[in-house]
């Protein structure tokens, strides 16, 4: 690279807590950023410009808010990055920002932070969970309105349940999905099942008995969903799923909003068929529908996943650690799953 | 008994899930209950008519809210009792509403259930500390308010915390405690440490380090607090205890609200001081300072620690073991730990 300056990264999206990493990574690249008025016209047509100031960029770090700036990484935008893009760096484990198809086939690599989320993600899960299953947020409300004193025990909230005697049905027990199973271990619940497309090696199955998605669906007193967001996934949780379900089932939703249809499941938390749900994530957010947000039986966070100081500098650690791997090596440390079987990914070449 | 009829017990407070256990008890002992209307005043004339329907009482079982109706057990209540009640057996683990040492000097028992609630508190306390550290409660307020779509990011909360790195100080490790340890465990936290009266033996410890009370204020960012309400615990989180805590403490109370200056705990939430807190009980509750619900950083529910169908079920039912056992061997289950070293508990004689 002597003589010919420093590889650029274009970073969307703000660094909060990994300043001081960035410094250092400012080193030996050149971060451009985009300029807070900058639409995705204005994006997408200074990507296409030959002459313009992205001409050059090598690695492209994103944040999952940069998405109200830029937009979904589709194909437009795809088509639009220059032949320089070997690698988009995502900040989070969920990429369904990014059409990767589309990448795949500009044989630019997509990574993402699969691991250092868990933690996080389990965290505000088993918070939510635990809402929903108690009837705490039933109890605050009234509390919060000023009916405590007349309205008598739990501020007339319905009496909640225990883990006691409850299966919990972890649908998708990948990272986040274990990491709740960890968590939730020692809260005295009956038995954990899960459900993947295969069943998993035993030893990260960490006690939890496979069953198939219906088996879960019939079991379950408690639902756990940890499952990406993609086209198989997109309304796995719809009215047919939710009729297979126990009377009173408590859903908890981490992962992404269009996993469940949230019509369907309004529908059916007026009914009582779902008893109570725990939600971070949402279909349109940040759009949420009201009638969904004023049920008492709605614990709902809007998508703190790992919205904390820790996590989110390890995350910002990460997208780092990937993009100098990428300059370093040709190859991100965290590719994206359905792109690993790629073989153009070998042939990937080292910039710096 | 035969020709004296059945013993006599008097239930006060609501039965809600145990009918069925109650039900059987009653073929053998004659329950009574109050009348709804009846003030404390009325109760405390007719415990003591000679010729009234409470002469012939044996046991007493109360609960939790009945307190609204009779207010204390206190020495008034303790002074009229007739002197065939042997035993008053409490429907919760914490009996702050009784003042037992009235009843020592009559020689009346006095029961809890002090394990039983124990893991439905703790999860109360796991739910609060969550919200607490992480900054929940601020991002859901203003979720539930629609400012969402305009605050950006957690709908504009400050970002929370994770467990990572953090000091978990429990100040009262007892079955309560313990439970909350064992929960907390896998949350990643770097380090649990407690203070009690007395130090444990090392296998009630559960791993975590015994420090003296002001070194638990100095080292933890998280206090748990799990002690009884008594004269040495009133306050004992006061203005003092405050100033030597971290910047940036986050508490959770989920023991008596008394225990906790609740004035201090408002200022120093203003002052930042207390970064956030995590509350089940409030020193006046139901009676509760609007000013302290007001504020976002305060994660509360209204005393549903045990407000739970198979918790208050396994109470019901561990009030009707104690009154049992009182009748047919002399003595109760679950005596409460004052009255544990009292000599004359040992010469009291089966009814049955």
């Amino acid at each position: 690279m002597v003589g010919q300056g420093k590889p650029v990264l274009l970073r969307l999206g703000n660094i909060n807590f990994a300043q001081d990493v960035w410094d250092q990574f400012s080193d030996t690249v050149e971060v451009l950023t985009l300029n807070p008025d900058t639409t995705r016209e204005d994006f997408i047509k200074e990507l296409k410009n030959p002459n313009g100031k992205f001409a050059k960029v090598s690695v492209i770090t994103r944040t999952y808010h940069s998405y109200l700036q830029t937009g979904r990484f589709d194909k437009e935008i795809a088509a639009a990055l220059p032949d320089s893009v070997i690698a988009v760096c995502h900040t989070g484990a969920g990429y369904d920002q990014i059409d990767t198809q589309y990448f795949t086939e500009r044989k630019i690599q997509v990574s993402h932070c699969p691991n250092v989320v868990n933690a996080a993600t389990a965290d505000v899960h088993v918070f939510l969970l635990l809402g929903a299953l108690r009837n705490f947020e039933y109890g605050h409300r009234n509390l919060l309105a000023g009916k405590w004193p007349s309205s008598g025990a739990g501020a007339g909230a319905p009496f909640g349940h225990d883990p006691e005697g409850k299966t919990v049905g972890v649908l998708g027990l990948g990272g986040i999905g274990r990491a709740i199973v960890k968590r939730l271990q020692p809260f005295g619940f009956k038995k954990f099942i899960y459900h993947n497309r295969t069943r998993l090696f035993p030893e990260l199955e960490n006690g939890c008995e496979y069953v198939s998605f219906n088996e879960l669906l019939a079991q379950s007193d408690v639902i756990s969903i940890n499952v990406p967001l993609n086209a198989n996934t997109r309304h796995l949780v719809n009215e047919e799923a939710i009729n297979k379900m126990k009377d009173g089932v408590v859903l908890v939703n981490t992962a992404r909003g269009a996993v469940i249809d949230e019509q369907a499941m309004i529908k059916h938390l007026k009914t009582g068929k779902i008893r109570s749900v725990g939600l971070d994530v949402f279909e349109h957010e940040p759009e949420v529908p009201q009638e969904l947000l004023d049920m008492p039986q709605v614990v709902a966070t809007p998508h703190m996943g790992t919205y904390c100081v820790e996590t989110l500098r390890n995350m910002e650690i990460h997208v780092v650690d990937n993009s100098k791997s990428a300059l370093k090596t040709g190859k991100v440390i965290s590719l994206v799953p359905e792109m690993q079987s790629e073989t153009w990914v070998s042939d990937c070449k080292p910039i710096l």
